[in-house]
């Protein structure tokens, strides 16, 4: 049966949640995680993982409380930690403080917690609740759940196009399709990923920043390069300046496949192995194609402007369809405007 | 001074615009009118124009009071008829009634009636008050309003396509694109349109029926088609059924330009002469571009199917558009789920 929950636990959790996404760009490749402390129906203590490496959230809140937890209960967005890191064990801490009861909104898919921290407290006479807003905190970590399982970050893939499903005319020009309100839009959700991947082609053709130009926070995502042909060697161009890292992956660093093209999957698990999250994939229709073919796109996230740019100029994909069995399909989870143009995000079905 | 109204104004008007409506299917080239009665706050008439050449709403108001209205308000939609046409003049009736006030949402655009009707009413003692409701009722007869004013009907492009902008593959397999869903909501559209036009290249490479296929209504909207090249020469193809009657445009019945092919224009003018208000476009990329090149296309429905078909497969047009300076704007009149496709309403800047 699962676990039943009160109005309160919901508004505590939610407390939590919002307190989590705090860490959203110091937290890099560790969980968003946010802790509530209650006694006697009162938040008592608030904190949240800020930093990699640094304090979890549930330390962050007992530090304000001296550790004295007494009959109190944890709102946690992530099961606490059950092992000595680089910090100490949470679920311990949690014991120590006293605590009656412990609400969880999701396990750690990360395997050398996963369930171990609920049966630490468990084996105390904590009691202990799974699930509330679990959904949301899935969501909120969904770049972490994923790497945790497969290896591979959360992959967003951003495409700016025309409503007739063009991103650039047949000269290569693509300035600007979408208006300047859709493409601040972008440089948000750049500043929400580790790293923003494209290809050589549009390197060279574009010389692009690929850098988060915010005025209020200031992440710095690792700079990807899929370079299959070695072709990104001039130490000018812009993704080599100082920044934010770059990474060129090439034949030399990357396993290949018999077409001499980088194995997809393997840049991936390169990026994983980095503790890459997520990563924003603004890449042209060769890329963006053969990420589609690999099935290694998590969300398209669109943003489509009110223009047509006609027959003759590039569509957003080069891939080859012959018949309407194999058309591609896919889930349309929400659309909204931005500004004058239209935002849909959507995930392969 | 614009006239100012009532909530009681506007509601009568708003019930006067919904009798109005009822008169879609079968006022024909004629506009869609509603009468509302009013004496001692309460409504005691209410009529609309119901069947090209018959009473209009006014008339119809009235016969149900005996054509008695002493001291009533009537809210007609339309500026009252000036003249004796089919049926006698609507304003004489309104005055021989009795009347002490009317208001009206819009001036009639007919050049034999505008502004007539209201000066044959302010030459009694009768109250005129004009401009409640006025942007309802002008979208209620749109076609009309523009063939009045232009002598060409409301043409409205309906497109079904991927979301990379693609409406067939590039074997020409176009069935289904979009859901049934979607496909239903095109057989409505259908029937709100008096004509339905298409190219030869479609009905050749489809042989589509082009009627309205629905349960509770049974329009039959004259099946239009632009037939440069006299290709539509084969009498068993399904538009010469007689399920709806049918006008094939070529170079014998209609101008033509330097280049072959017809002059669009004049193609809206011939239904235009014809009383036909509006026309729902459900062309291939060749009519839809030669139509926007012409800047003929008053409103677009693009319902985009939730899957992609890839850069092989055809674009929703052929129009050459050499850089971003010449680019296509268009503005976003709705944006709305039907089915699992996005129906978006657009028209051109």
């Amino acid at each position: 049966m699962p676990a039943t929950f009160s109005k309160n636990d919901t508004q505590n959790m939610a407390i939590a949640l919002k307190l989590a996404s705090q860490g959203i760009y110091s937290v890099k490749s560790n969980p968003m995680v946010g802790c509530v402390i209650v006694k006697h129906a009162k938040i008592i203590a608030k904190g949240y993982h800020q930093t990699f490496g640094k304090a979890h959230g549930e330390i962050n809140a007992l530090q304000q409380i001296n550790h004295q937890a007494q009959d109190a209960t944890f709102y946690v967005t992530l099961e606490p930690c059950s092992y000595q890191g680089k910090t100490p064990s949470c679920a311990q801490a949690i014991i120590d403080s006293g605590a009656k009861k412990v609400v969880i909104a999701m396990l750690d898919p990360n395997p050398l917690v996963n369930g171990k921290g609920v049966v630490m407290l468990e084996n105390t006479d904590i009691e202990v609740k799974i699930g509330l807003l679990e959904n949301d905190a899935l969501t909120l970590n969904q770049g972490f759940v994923k790497r945790m399982k497969t290896n591979q970050p959360f992959v967003r893939c951003k495409i700016a196009m025309s409503l007739d499903g063009k991103t650039s005319m047949s000269s290569g020009e693509s300035k600007w399709i979408t208006s300047e309100i859709a493409r601040l839009d972008v440089q948000k959700l750049r500043a929400n990923h580790q790293a923003i991947m494209t290809g050589s082609g549009t390197i060279i053709s574009d010389n692009p920043l690929m850098t988060v130009r915010l005025d209020d926070v200031s992440p710095t995502p690792l700079r990807v390069v899929v370079d299959s042909k070695n072709q990104i060697t001039d130490t000018s161009l812009n993704i080599f300046n100082t920044d934010a890292p770059t990474l060129i992956l090439n034949p030399t660093n990357t396993k290949t496949l018999d077409s001499g093209k980088l194995n997809l999957d393997d840049v991936l698990i390169q990026l994983g192995n980095q503790g890459i999250n997520n990563v924003l994939l603004e890449a042209g229709p060769k890329l963006i194609s053969a990420m589609i073919k690999s099935n290694l796109i998590d969300e398209f996230v669109i943003y489509m402007a009110p223009i047509l740019m006609g027959g003759d100029a590039n569509s957003m994909l080069n891939l080859i369809i012959k018949d309407m069995a194999h058309k591609i399909k896919l889930n349309i989870i929400d659309i909204k405007m931005v500004g004058d143009d239209i935002k849909i995000t959507a995930t392969l079905k």
